[in-house]
């Protein structure tokens, strides 16, 4: 076993979080200097996540008016974008002009742990911030871009937003009513999983420089993250060439599982199995569907899942979803009510998990990666306005 | 700054992939261990890609029949479930009755990097194996549990699925057409998300133990990680109480941006800014639209999305999609084929990226994390027989 060196035994500590600290108070990733040259959504969201566990980061922004997400809604009553405020919380900004100050950068790099992207690929080399030559300075630097479609490929230039790739991944066309045309999925997944993704690759590749020594260059796409997360419709087409379409709110394989209309709005059932159908019969006060050939095996069921369906609509029609929820939940047949976005933020767990906190006094989403022995603050650090921690870095660093 | 532990010093090297191999053969987690306890979707894929990457994963499962994905479709022509051939490739299967030999569970563990479990809240605990435990014999193990709601809150207990929690975490609320059903994400976005989290925490979790020297348990939640991706929708009812509601193919504060329908389908359009507005006209053919007051900015045309979209499809109407998407990519306006899963699979993209691989014989997704310096084969190995790796494991380990 040949000597292997520390994740983070080249970051710059920050005074006030130090690896002296009880880690109590800090988090699983203090001590690690991050630079964040990403904007808008994907690339934030996964520096918003390292800086939630703790690590130091440093969003590097143009001096004229900063990210662009500074000016996208939501905005708070105070005027704050809430967008900006959401994924770029706990972290520090200063401003480069990076046409004429890009060795700024390239100093900062040097001391750095990681270093974050999202340009269109190609425009950090351009700049003489690209993988090669912050690597040639830093060989330990983990050093990750994140583009539409990736840094190779034929369409590697092409631009790219979330609703470009759900559309050409295939996502999108499986999402919607059957008969309908196909929707966007309400969430921006394809930002967002490419955002978590990130994450990962950063902690992987910081996992890596531990047993190899050395960073690289993490190349993560929107296009590549949102055909991971197509999965069994992905599966479907590579078994046997079958082209799946959308099938609402149910499953290809299970039945019933998924959204069924009781009298006053629509509640979610998942019979995953025979048993629980013989459970959910019952609790509709229809046993007899249990023993019915048409419906006593899972396989049956999907074969007749348009009759099952408006007998269970046809039960369910007379009573609302609450109460067929408390029985279902009695009956231990995993269900849930189609909540809407408030419902769904002031949902009990939602507190519990505490899913919901306030960062320079605004209320946004709370971190997802809950560790035991670290903290998970409701109170979290604010968005920096912009270059708000320009002069102390630019002195810490001799910029 | 005190003596900082590394990553791996712990792991039990594979003999094949040890550290002493050229790093160029070995993924950057070569020489972690991982000890797997998952079954059927979010579990599985998070240590699939902890697989992907070089970890050693030892994938316990019931000796009767094992993990239950082994039977669900879609399935290969030769009858193997391309569900579990795809999340669990490149892992080791150990066959072991949890009711009776959970010791050996506890062994393997004791000498392991990390261990990975999705049974509901608290049965890990009953059997003797929950992280209090398992901790107490190796506390540098990094212990991560992912379930539906989480180990903490009123809800822990309740059983779900990836449609339950798409369902009461609200992102079936925005899903769908603005007049029709709420409808699923097509993707599994609960479960999948879940997933990408609990990897990158577990990566984290070995970073924060390469700097404060212990382990820790992760606990992940479906519901968590799909309250983090309603992002805009989320953050539109914590500004201001504002319920989002469905918008089918559109964005919900900028406009054009989505699908429209063309003379022979569909295409998405997203036109970010005012000057890509007038370039997207002038592809229309339309160029004065930009001058109109009720187009010429984001706001106007936001308000007026109803009419706006007319408009556009009115023009579009005169033409084919393939055409269409040449004028406006020679225009640079960022855009999209609304493409089935098939087109995904075989588009150029797809294939550069090595997003369809195989493994064991069957064609499968690739893997997203690329990094340079370590593999990304196009051959992947494939996943294992119930206790295909039983006895070679039982004899390493003394079980």
């Amino acid at each position: 076993m040949t000597a292997v060196h520390c994740a983070a035994d080249r970051s710059v500590p920050d005074p006030e979080v130090g690896l002296d600290a009880d880690p109590a108070d800090a988090g699983p990733l203090a001590g690690l200097l991050v630079i964040d040259l990403t904007r808008v959504l994907a690339g934030p969201f996964a520096t918003m996540i390292m800086a939630d566990l703790g690590a130091r980061v440093i969003k590097v922004e143009n001096p004229s008016g900063g990210d662009d997400s500074r000016r996208y809604g939501p905005f708070a009553a105070d005027g704050r974008s809430m967008y900006f405020a959401r994924v770029n919380r706990g972290k520090q900004s200063l401003a480069v002009d990076l046409k004429k100050d890009a060795e700024q950068v390239a100093a900062l790099a040097e001391r750095a742990d990681v270093l974050v992207e999202n340009f269109r690929p190609g425009v950090m080399d351009r700049l003489g911030l690209g993988p090669a030559a912050l690597r040639a300075r830093n060989p330990r630097l983990v050093y990750a871009s994140v583009s539409g479609y990736g840094a190779t490929g034929p369409r590697s230039g092409e631009p790219a937003y979330d609703a470009v790739i759900q559309a050409r991944s295939g996502l999108m066309s499986v999402t919607g009513e059957p008969d309908g045309p196909p929707v966007k999925s309400g969430a921006s997944v394809s930002d967002l999983s490419a955002g978590v993704y990130t994450f990962g690759a950063v902690m992987a590749a910081l996992v890596g420089r531990g047993i190899h020594g050395r960073g690289t260059h993490i190349d993560i796409a929107m296009f590549d993250a949102t055909v991971s997360f197509l999965e069994g419709n992905a599966l479907a087409w590579l078994a046997d060439r079958t082209v799946p379409h959308r099938i609402g709110p149910h499953h290809p394989n299970i039945a019933p599982f998924g959204a069924f209309a009781a009298a006053d709005g629509q509640i979610v059932v998942c019979v995953g199995n025979d048993a629980l159908f013989v459970a959910f019969a019952a609790a509709l006060g229809a046993p007899r569907l249990a023993e019915d050939p048409l419906f006593a095996q899972n396989a049956a069921r999907s074969a007749n899942r348009l009759v099952l369906t408006a007998v269970i609509e046809e039960l369910l029609a007379a009573d609302t979803c609450v109460n067929w929820l408390a029985r279902l939940e009695a009956a231990k047949v995993p269900c849930a009510p189609v909540n809407d976005i408030g419902q769904a933020m002031t949902d009990e767990q939602t507190e519990a998990r505490r899913m919901r906190i306030t960062a320079g006094g605004l209320e946004l989403p709370g971190q997802v990666v809950k560790m035991a022995g670290y903290p998970d603050p409701a109170v979290r650090p604010a968005a920096p306005g912009l270059d708000e921690h320009g002069d102390a870095i630019r002195a810490e660093f001799g910029l």
